[in-house]
């Protein structure tokens, strides 16, 4: 069964069937029509073998990025890219809102793309069992990992910081600088996720250094957005101009902060100390720069694409991985004022 | 031909085969080897007819990103996503530096990924007819236009802004605030791109105000980075203090030469005005707020997929479009000193 078998029995040419097989445009619908129907009647294989259907499944990896907006994740999503590329995987990007589900929209996936791994960018850390066989081939979470849920930690990867050892140690960096009077910055202090890790770092390190834990320091925009944290540190002072510290569990979250500060007339950090996690590009040209503790952003996406082609190839179990952070010292990290 | 047909023909279970059509990991490599061949063989197509497998070529549209460390195209790549997943599309996306040259890079997502249909988001614009032949299918340029090339409008799409028309509002919004010594900060005057449009935009600002051109204000960084446009902005300032104001040809060149100001000692916009163009989120949080022409990022992302459709399902033909910034008063406009 040849392409020219195809042509003579819909009495088109065989160039007009290898439009049909290559998509292009101009071809009516009508001729499309009977060239396909043909293709299926006569069981013809177009171009290769069934070999090479199968093959082309095999070569999607998915990438499901909740929050994309936040510009921590581009240097991520690149380097994925680049290391499935590099590898010969196409990726296949998805991007969810900061509060949908990834693991509906990872499952979605699976199921239309023929995916055969899947990586989740800033994704949940409360995979339940049932969570993770729905989404049925091997994934690797990428940024966070599942400290919240029960799913055994055979079944999946990850490769993320150590929220709560890194919130401790930007606590750690403010209290050694005299501040006690210390915000945190963050989502919600119950979102399962790295609020409420970096969270528990920060309590740690006030209840190790013998500082009191103040609710009314606990700063939650309960979004992940620029403006909440702009309107919610803006609150903040408006109540009480006594906080000579703010820790933000992110870069975009603290240069709103910065801007709120500027805004009600006071100076980072001579009235207000602040230090985050992340170390985006962005935050290097804030005015003061940023101090904070970089995340390996680079390694972080190479590595999710590594440990994910290790499992699909059978060279290495699950395994999940944790770096480190960097402090890059910026401008808005000084002593208190008394 | 059926799965059990194959499954005998190896001597393996059903289950077997159906987890190496399913690509499932834990399959040995030698059985897996087996199966493909008694498939190419036996001339099985798996699962459903070759219909499908022609309906599951058709499905993808490519997206190639230049620079795509750019904080602005954050949003369009979002809104094409959206737009393409809602359609029924599945978008391929793959990012290349801002040095890389996107048709080549296009050409063979579309070869090996077997695209219906390609967006350029930040290319070139300067395509020639080879290249355009080279695409060899539908293509939408979506911020960029094709004014240095010699393509035919009939066989691309494009959305954009109208680089001139906004480089000369933007000086103009300087000019009118009785800036003279106005820089402005770009990667190359000959770029045949944004840079060089927007420059010629500058200067038929300058000239119908009667404003020599300055050669010494011309601010070029030949890369689009944000640590290059810094160094440009501080070396200008030490050179020369006279400078009033600056048209940066986007928000994060901008930021950098805020800070850069700032770091010379001088104050925005007292010392210096700064106008950019862009409009992304983060240049809201700066200090002080950038004031820009907005882009309307979601709509050049989703109608550069409605075009793109359009021309797939032959309702219209290629088609450009140009779409207008909207001025975003921050608090970097301020009137000249002298």
């Amino acid at each position: 069964m040849t392409i020219k078998d195809v042509a003579a029995a819909c009495g088109v040419a065989v160039s007009t069937v290898s439009r049909v097989l290559n998509n292009h445009p101009d071809v009516s619908a009508s001729t499309r029509a009977r060239v396909l129907e043909a293709i299926d009647r006569l069981h013809y294989i177009p171009n290769n073998s069934a070999r090479d259907l199968v093959a082309s499944q095999v070569d999607s990896i998915g990438l499901v990025v909740r929050g994309a907006e936040n510009p921590f994740y581009t240097p991520i999503i690149r380097a994925i890219e680049a290391s499935c590329e590099a590898a010969g995987y196409t990726m296949v990007l998805h991007q969810i809102p900061v509060g949908a589900d990834e693991i509906s929209a990872g499952a979605a996936l699976v199921r239309s793309k023929r995916l055969r791994g899947i990586i989740f960018l800033g994704g949940r850390f409360d995979y339940s069992q049932e969570e993770g066989a729905a989404i049925g081939i091997p994934f690797v979470c990428c940024t966070n990992t599942n400290q919240f849920g029960d799913l055994d930690k055979s079944v999946y990867s990850s490769v993320s910081i150590d929220d709560f050892a890194e919130g401790y140690r930007a606590t750690r960096l403010l209290i050694d600088q005299g501040h006690a009077r210390i915000a945190v910055l963050l989502d919600s202090v119950r979102d399962h996720s790295i609020s409420e890790l970096r969270y528990a770092g920060y309590c740690q390190a006030l209840a190790d250094a013998g500082v009191p834990l103040d609710a009314d320091l606990v700063l939650e925009t309960i979004d992940f957005t620029m403006a909440a944290a702009y309107e919610r540190t803006l609150r903040a002072f408006r109540e009480r101009r006594d906080i000579t510290a703010i820790f933000a569990i992110a870069d975009s979250m603290a240069i709103s902060a910065m801007k709120a500060i500027h805004d009600v007339g006071l100076t980072v950090p001579e009235a207000c100390s602040i230090v985050a996690i992340d170390g985006i590009e962005m935050s290097r040209y804030t005015v003061p720069t940023l101090t904070t503790l970089t995340q390996p952003q680079v390694t972080m996406g190479e590595e999710a694409v590594k440990i994910l082609l290790d499992v699909l190839s059978g060279a290495a179990p699950s395994r999940h991985v944790r770096l480190e952070t960097v402090l890059r010292e910026g401008e808005t990290l000084g002593p208190a004022r008394h």
